[in-house]
């Protein structure tokens, strides 16, 4: 492969020169800039951008951290990332934590030395700070620091959940927890709780992970012990789906029997046998926004927005009974 | 942020010392290291990959480019290579083509501008070369070059399918062919052709995209204007998911009328209801596979084996009215 050196030589130039022609910063003469430009095509040449990172330390990638990809909320998201900031010449390094704070971490380190030009996180850590100048913003999880972040309006899309558990007559409830350590976790049981406490409708709390396996045996086991229950909110889209394949192995009807609402919006919901009444996040919305405002960050633009809130909306399929009027 | 200068001037060295024992390649007095460690501790200094790579042209980060990471078989690859990769010290940066030749080319572009360490690649283009000597592997779609790959075989594959729904009793049959393309959608024609030809059995074959949507709409014109179908294929499992969708919405009973096998193995695949017969990869073993052939590429050993092909097996479930015996 063709070298700057080789270009610089074959051009009858000094490597300085070429340099300031590949890096725009700085005078090139006309005869040497055409020298230059014929030597890159003789050669094939392709500058790096390695070595245009060390330069002007900016790369054009993005570094986007997610929990977990099998979860198919963030492919989802993360092809919402992939196009706006391909749409802006940016390339995106894709990074799993799989929820755990020190992978989390390790990326985060492995992406600051990679000099990315920006990072995009869903961190499993609500207290992660800025601990470079690289910009960074935070999407579906909002931290508690001052990161800029996009976010879906979980307590609100939670309580139309919980407002529309209770038009569909649902009286015993059991509400499908998030992981502990998230936010957006404690937003959509307060939400819920907001919406049907005080109503004289009784109500079990279960914490259960956001993963199909772990929600149906965790669902299976609760409906043995709590036949009664006829209504179900799923914190997550797979955790509703986890617990609709568990009342299908235990024999009972939903919405007959028993009603179901996930939150997500993931395209999945509507592919399950009955299809999914949920509360759906514009998950393709978030990503572009985020995106976007890093962008901005990235370019030096001031941001108008912090910390941007998208409200969810609610999707009503078939697993509740009613026809819901806004 | 210290720079490899600020550690020289405190450690009272020169430059090119410091880089001598960051990179290990160089002799470093025994006071002068003891010199540039206290240094570097005391500054925090870490020492920048970039730099690093640019004075080895190595990285160490494995480009992954898949074609779309929404459909659910890839995040679970995705997430094989990335867990292998992490095992062994590299980090994955993916890039989704979209099925798109040129977007493929811009991300193998812009991964070998990074200087990446290796590249696995599902190909949208069968006469993929090595354009460079960064060591590449195809990984699900085997190329016709000589670039080692990866795949299952896809021919056995159909095959069992093919022989299974005969056993069950289908004879007018609707095959779901992948993208024209792909080599995969071409083996899985064959290899269930194979099984069913010659057996006076009827056969339709219609193309259809690996997604949903597409795969729902396809089925569900194909079925209202041949009602009398009652076996199909789909060369993915979205694709069969999509055929189970529009049997919903036609009230076609699965598996009692017409009865349904995909291929892939996704975990989605338990979650429909009735849940799906498929020819299942071993995906996370495809994904495994061929990140240590990528990394033993890297690391110079010798490949044993260049073209692996993995077996898949079926699962039955319940898109199938007959019990399977091997």
């Amino acid at each position: 492969m063709a070298t700057i050196h080789d270009v610089a030589r074959r051009a009858n130039v000094s490597v300085a020169t070429v340099s300031r022609y590949i890096n725009q910063n700085g005078y090139v003469g006309k005869k040497s800039k055409e020298a230059i430009e014929r030597a890159i095509k003789e050669l094939n040449f392709v500058p790096n951008n390695v070595a245009r990172t060390l330069s002007t330390k900016k790369s054009n990638l993005i570094g986007l951290i997610i929990p977990d990809i099998k979860n198919p909320f963030f492919p989802e998201l993360a092809r919402a990332v992939e196009d706006t900031a391909y749409r802006f010449g940016y390339t995106v390094i894709l990074c799993n934590s799989d929820e755990d704070p020190l992978k989390e971490k390790h990326y985060l380190k492995v992406l600051t030395q990679e000099y990315v030009a920006g990072i995009i996180i869903t961190s499993t850590d609500e207290g992660i700070s800025r601990e470079t100048d690289i910009p960074i913003v935070a999407l579906d999880r909002a931290p508690k620091t001052d990161i800029p972040s996009v976010t879906t309006n979980n307590k609100l899309g939670a309580e139309l959940a919980g407002r529309f558990m209770l038009e569909c007559g649902a009286s015993e409830l059991l509400i499908l927890k998030g992981p502990n350590q998230l936010t957006s976790s404690e937003e959509r049981l307060e939400g819920f709780l907001k919406a049907v406490e005080g109503k004289n409708i009784k109500i079990h709390v279960v914490d259960s992970p956001y993963e199909l396996h772990d929600a149906e045996n965790i669902t299976y086991e609760f409906l043995q012990k709590h036949p009664s229950v006829d209504g179900i909110f799923g914190s997550s889209d797979v955790s509703a789906i986890g617990a609709l394949k568990a009342c299908e192995k235990l024999g009972k009807k939903v919405p007959d029997e028993l009603q179901i609402i996930g939150f997500d919006g993931i395209q999945l919901g509507n592919y399950t046998t009955p299809s999914l009444t949920t509360v759906a996040q514009k998950i393709y919305q978030l990503g572009e926004t985020a995106t976007e405002l890093l962008i901005n960050e990235i370019e030096g633009k001031s941001l108008e927005e912090k910390n941007i809130l998208i409200n969810p909306e609610l999707v009503v399929r078939e697993t509740t009974r009613k026809e819901f009027k806004q």
